[in-house]
């Protein structure tokens, strides 16, 4: 049925009053970098809101966290003051509510139509570490480069799989892709390929980010650890496959991923995706007591993978997979992140790992899609093994309430050739 | 020979005229960060001989990177500022300049015991990537865990292989290191063994700071990737070998490694370990053209680990290596990290990787010192097979001149118990 603002919301839209995601947008290229909140086919700044007074609750009253270029100072104030914002700026975007709908000053100043703006990256992120947490991604990869002896390894079931990603490369959303160079592995007694990437894929992933960080040395109780999330956003973990393959024994991938991965501009808090809870996989063998939650929660969000090539009008959709698949749990991430005493910090990164859902068509790369590119795609008249150059990777995401939706958007990039 | 100083410096000293290597520093709990470089038992506060004017090139004149926190601002400037500065501070703190000599006041506030100060961080880390440029290292831990057939796998001889660690729990020498807990590979078909780590160990490493970064999605060619480098640092990167050898399938180290990591608080120019550059070892099979340098060259540095028991007076050297032991160069480390188009920033670590050397007491960490727990070393009257609770390990290096030393001082760090 949706709650009504008084900004026009569409009911296709990804961002009605129950929504509210946080982004950081510039007004111009010359303006200052600024948070603000998805509302319709708006931006409501909410640095103007704050200068306006018109956050006046305990936490956010007179407190300069949205006077800045990104929201680390916001997220790391805890979902007390997450809370706070979320009640004010909706009752601030209501129907009923004159304050902001009838100060036409104060509304040219705060609203913003979101095709002015530009986003920027939400937050400044210091470590970003992604997970492997989709047992039907883990077993493709398994089944593909180890065969069906044992597609996935034993430590897979007891402990949530992951490695640190690069912080320096993550960009937002519409930031082009430069298809990276490197070696691929070598054919008999020749040296190694090298050269632009021949098998270049997206993975589709969602990322959390981390709100209030926990200090050196001390872990996070799993049932303490989604209050340490602030939000969501779409990512693409774009990886060169060949690259990767060859370097990845025995320290993991390194340039085969760290050439660029892109973030949806805004976060979808916690608070939003809470009507989309849903019961999180049964896991077997039971993990230990440190990954035993008291009630386990996945959050059944919608995705979509599609592929807009050089020259077309038109995208493709690749995949259709859901958030629900994954194995491990957010608040499991967070509490094996942390177990040993490492310190996650306001802003960090945690990705999903590629979510791919059951079905062949559900499968969240092209890596799986194409099994290794043994199953060229079909696009509009053209076919894909890996990506080529002037491809557009668009993924999409959205929960379906009653007669709304809570969306991210979309989470596009396009690849350009490697340099001569 | 030696230069001279109007202070004190002891012939075997770390911090000779010829070093000067930078850090930051604090006069007390609450004064600021500001930086400084090392000469004998002194540091010299560099922000007050910027504040006295003292900088008169065309790189420094009235540039406020050394008012600052930290010394990112100063080592993005590259190579000339650096000369400059070093000129700069070489000449003021000779025997014969009176500018410093002989000015009371400012010698008073300029020169600080460094025995009264706090070293911190000496830069914001963006991103910390650790390589495995030991042939040695690489050789043992494939002989100890994949046996004689092949204890180098093919791709280590045709890239510097890599993993991105964590930025965030990186600590400045003298912090304690809480032993981690985390889960060890099952036995049987029990569960796993869940808590503290019971193969705790060192790595001797030596990690570049990265100066000036490069764009996304352009490479640095080798050749002149020297320039992107500041310095060097000495570093432990902890390491739990039970946790890591049990979850780095097929992702790499995650949790058995990022609990902390420790560096120095000098960073060594690279401009004063010149005088110790050294020819490379040969590579065979020879680099591709990306990798191939006009002069490959490595640093003859003395490395020594020495680990002081709980309770004891004393330290007891477990290993004396040596950094011309690397296979693969900083400026091939460099071009293989950037010829994706990754970008470095600024105060970016490149680790060495462990350090071993050729003979069995000059391997760099526990596990191959004491071949996987199999030889016990003996301590002063006590075994170790891995770190103890109480274990202080000291990481010291240094460059033998004629009549002088070059050296980074010690990476110190001591192993507290794991949380009950």
């Amino acid at each position: 049925m949706g709650l009504k603002s008084f900004v026009e919301v569409h009911p296709d839209s990804h961002f009605p009053l129950e929504n509210l995601p946080y982004g950081v947008f510039k007004r111009s290229h010359c303006s200052e970098a600024r948070p603000g909140v998805a509302i319709g086919d708006y931006v409501l700044d909410i640095s103007a809101v704050a200068s306006a007074g018109l956050f006046d609750g305990p936490f956010l009253k007179n407190c300069d966290c949205f006077n800045q270029p990104c929201l680390n100072k916001f997220v790391e104030l805890g979902r007390p003051a997450w809370k706070e914002a979320r009640a004010t700026l909706q009752k601030l975007l209501s129907k009923n509510e004159p304050t902001l709908r009838d100060n036409a000053n104060l509304r040219q100043q705060a609203l913003v139509p979101m095709d002015k703006v530009q986003m920027l990256l939400p937050v400044a992120i210091g470590d970003y570490t992604d997970f492997y947490s989709s047992i039907n991604h883990a077993r493709n990869c398994g089944l593909m480069f180890r065969g069906p002896g044992e597609p996935i390894k034993p430590n897979w079931f007891h402990l949530p799989i992951a490695y640190h990603g690069r912080a320096s490369s993550i960009v937002i959303s519409g930031t082009d892709i430069i298809r990276p160079r490197g070696q691929d592995r070598p054919v008999g007694n020749s040296p190694p390929y090298f050269g632009p990437s021949r098998k270049m894929d997206f993975e589709l992933e969602l990322a959390a980010v981390v709100g209030p960080g926990n200090e050196l040395g001390k872990h996070v109780n799993i049932n303490e650890a989604a209050d340490h999330i602030f939000g969501l956003v779409l990512m693409n973990d774009w990886s060169a496959r060949d690259i990767q393959g060859w370097e990845c024994i025995p320290l993991g991938p390194f340039i085969g991923k760290n050439f660029g991965t892109t973030i949806s501009p805004w976060i979808v808090p916690l608070d939003s995706l809470e009507p989309f809870g849903c019961e999180a996989p049964m896991q077997n063998p039971p993990p230990l007591p440190y990954l035993t939650e008291k009630k386990p929660k996945n959050y059944d969000i919608c995705l979509e993978v599609a592929i807009k090539p050089n020259g077309h009008e038109d995208s493709y959709v690749v995949s259709r997979s859901n958030y629900k698949h994954l194995y491990w749990t957010i608040p499991q991430q967070v509490a094996h992140h942390t177990i040993n005493g490492c310190n996650l910090r306001p802003g960090d990164l945690l990705g999903s790992g590629t979510i791919s859902g059951p079905e062949p068509n559900s499968y969240g790369s092209l890596l799986e899609l194409t099994w290794n590119g043994q199953k060229p795609l079909s696009l509009g008249g053209e076919t894909r093994t890996f990506l080529q150059d002037g491809d557009e990777v668009i993924i999409s995401g959205f929960c379906k309430g009653d007669g709304y939706m809570v969306g991210f958007g979309t989470c596009s990039g396009k690849i350009l050739p490697s340099p001569a």
